[in-house]
């Protein structure tokens, strides 16, 4: 990609900004400039740890880094409640937003974070990094040829990370008043969205949550999980827990075969990412065995996931930019759907597991 | 195995009874001493297709097996509506019973099957074969290590099979009176008896069935799931279909680690059979990956799932004739609990996915 470099400011110095700032200096016409924490010595030891080039402005406050002026977009790593307050605040000031999942507690809080960035002519895209893989895309081309896999019948989804005692006790994810959905915003926030993936975003009819979920004592879900279905026969379950180790799963089933992946939400190795997949397989003369096997692909990728995430959100910004465009309405309608799935797992959570209609 | 062999009768010609005539002519100690069908001839073409020597005496009804004096136990692959009769008639001849899953249309039933075997102080065993694969074994013993695995906290199965027109028309397990559970039946059987396996045969507490439920014209199900509950932390979900090509997969999530596998049910390979597993694993420095990576895992065996079922059968079969013993309790109790659990998901669906309490 040509021309000038779109300058990033990042507020919050969470671990996930270590990610970003690298992912930041890997991708073309893209520029950290200024990196804000409410503690300013927290600020500085982010730029020395991550070795920032020294025209890095440095801030000891969120409201600076919006309004540097070398500032065009913001990536923010900040807690879930905090989401409408900052990601409105880059809005209103006609900065473009990135904003980490899950976007809001609920799609009321999202829609206003949508409605600041529509009416200030600003992109908005959330962190998701696993759909900007290329293995995503290869993935999605063979799903999508009827003739080789047929129809979408059934996904099933399970990520899962934090069983350890230390995070369950003092992790942000784990606290009511900064990310009340817990599991299913974090965890669940990539099946739902792999769900949607998978069904060419095509929204459920009804979300059903299992029975089980589990709470900690503040009232934050540690783990969950939900059916949905289509209008038509499609069926999905997922699960998401912080209880388990570390888990990230996705199987794909259609009417003439299988795709598995068991690392979906960040591959095991950064440069390359396996999947599997078999269609029209069957048994072997008395099912002595499966003939054809599945088979193992790798798709090989120059530069990480985040770091296509960042060129995507670059290119759909300098088109603002450049050429007066308006905002992608792609990535905000995908956000908003994985927001309204989640939301309807929640109340189904509420309401003892009552099937629950997905809104619109 | 030293001493006298088991002779054994089998009950109609369906595929799968090839497939066991093949494994008592492997397994020791174990003999095929007649064959019967409804009809003569296609008992006779079953004898000449599959070699069979010409000791074995070949018959036009089962009743004619069951009454052959050499015949001591009797395979019966028949449609599960014929269970009770035929199994029932077995027994009473004090013939041993090994009886093809699903083992009855609910557990009243199985239970008429299972008093009759046990007032005439025969065996009964079902034809599950994945679970004496020494593969079962192998992930066992390295799931019972608390040390590396930890606890267990979640099982999701899927088994699939039969998405072609033709067997959707025509197939006996899609036929309302012969195999009235369909899919839960025949899927479904193995993903609820896996699941109980996980958790040592613990019943679970509740069984919800999945919205969704598709069933055939007759009203035999070809499409189901449901989720199940623990009384500590557990759940476990599962989803059976007549509409997905092959599947096989089953995936164990514990505290400390994941185990999957993707042919429990008839592995890839007769001769061999894989899965993975990974423990204590994480991410690497910025999560750009995985450490440590999922392992492969590959267990050779000389003989396949199906002699090693056939030689437990026989074990089981000639303590009893040996040495006098009762006939043992264990594969009765886990046909029932399977059972039970499988007349819950039924229950679930014929009351709109109410939660179920699993009997006993």
């Amino acid at each position: 990609m040509a021309g000038k470099s779109i300058c990033f400011g990042i507020i919050g110095c969470a671990k996930i900004s270590r990610k970003l700032a690298r992912a930041m200096s890997l991708a073309p016409n893209a520029i950290l400039s200024a990196i804000g924490s409410r503690s300013i010595d927290k600020a500085r030891r982010f730029a020395v740890e991550n070795g920032l080039p020294e025209a890095v402005n440095v801030y000891g406050s969120y409201e600076e880094v919006l309004d540097d002026p070398t500032v065009e977009a913001v990536y923010l790593p900040l807690p879930t409640s905090m989401h409408v307050r900052w990601a409105v605040a880059v809005a209103e000031r006609k900065k473009q937003v990135l904003l980490e999942k899950p976007t809001a507690l609920n799609v009321a809080d999202l829609d206003r974070i949508l409605e600041a960035c529509e009416s200030n002519g600003v992109q908005f895209m959330d962190g998701t990094m696993w759909i900007h893989h290329p293995r995503t895309h290869k993935m999605k081309e063979l799903l999508s040829d009827p003739n080789r896999f047929g129809e979408l019948r059934s996904v099933h989804s399970i990520v899962a990370a934090g069983s350890d005692a230390h995070f369950l006790e003092n992790d942000i994810r784990v606290k009511a008043d900064l990310d009340g959905l817990g599991s299913l915003g974090h965890a669940g926030w990539y099946c739902v969205h792999l769900i949607l993936w998978a069904n060419d975003y095509m929204l459920p009819k009804t979300v059903t949550a299992f029975q089980g979920t589990i709470h900690n004592k503040a009232g934050v879900i540690l783990s969950c999980g939900a059916s949905m279905v289509w209008e038509d026969v499609k069926v999905a379950t997922f699960q998401c827990a912080f209880l388990i180790n570390l888990v990230m799963d996705v199987s794909v089933h259609v009417s003439n075969g299988t795709l598995h992946v068991h690392d979906f939400v960040i591959p095991f190795e950064e440069t390359s990412a396996p999947f599997r997949f078999v269609t029209n397989t069957g048994f072997k003369e008395l099912q002595l065995g499966w003939k054809p096997f599945p088979s193992e692909h790798v798709v090989v990728t120059d530069l990480p996931q985040e770091v296509h995430m960042v060129e995507e959100f670059v290119r759909l910004v300098k088109s603002i930019k450049d050429s007066g465009s308006k905002p992608d309405s792609k990535w905000p309608t995908i956000s908003r759907k994985t927001q309204l799935v989640i939301d309807a797992v929640k109340v189904s959570i509420d309401k003892g597991c009552e099937p629950i209609n997905v809104g619109s």
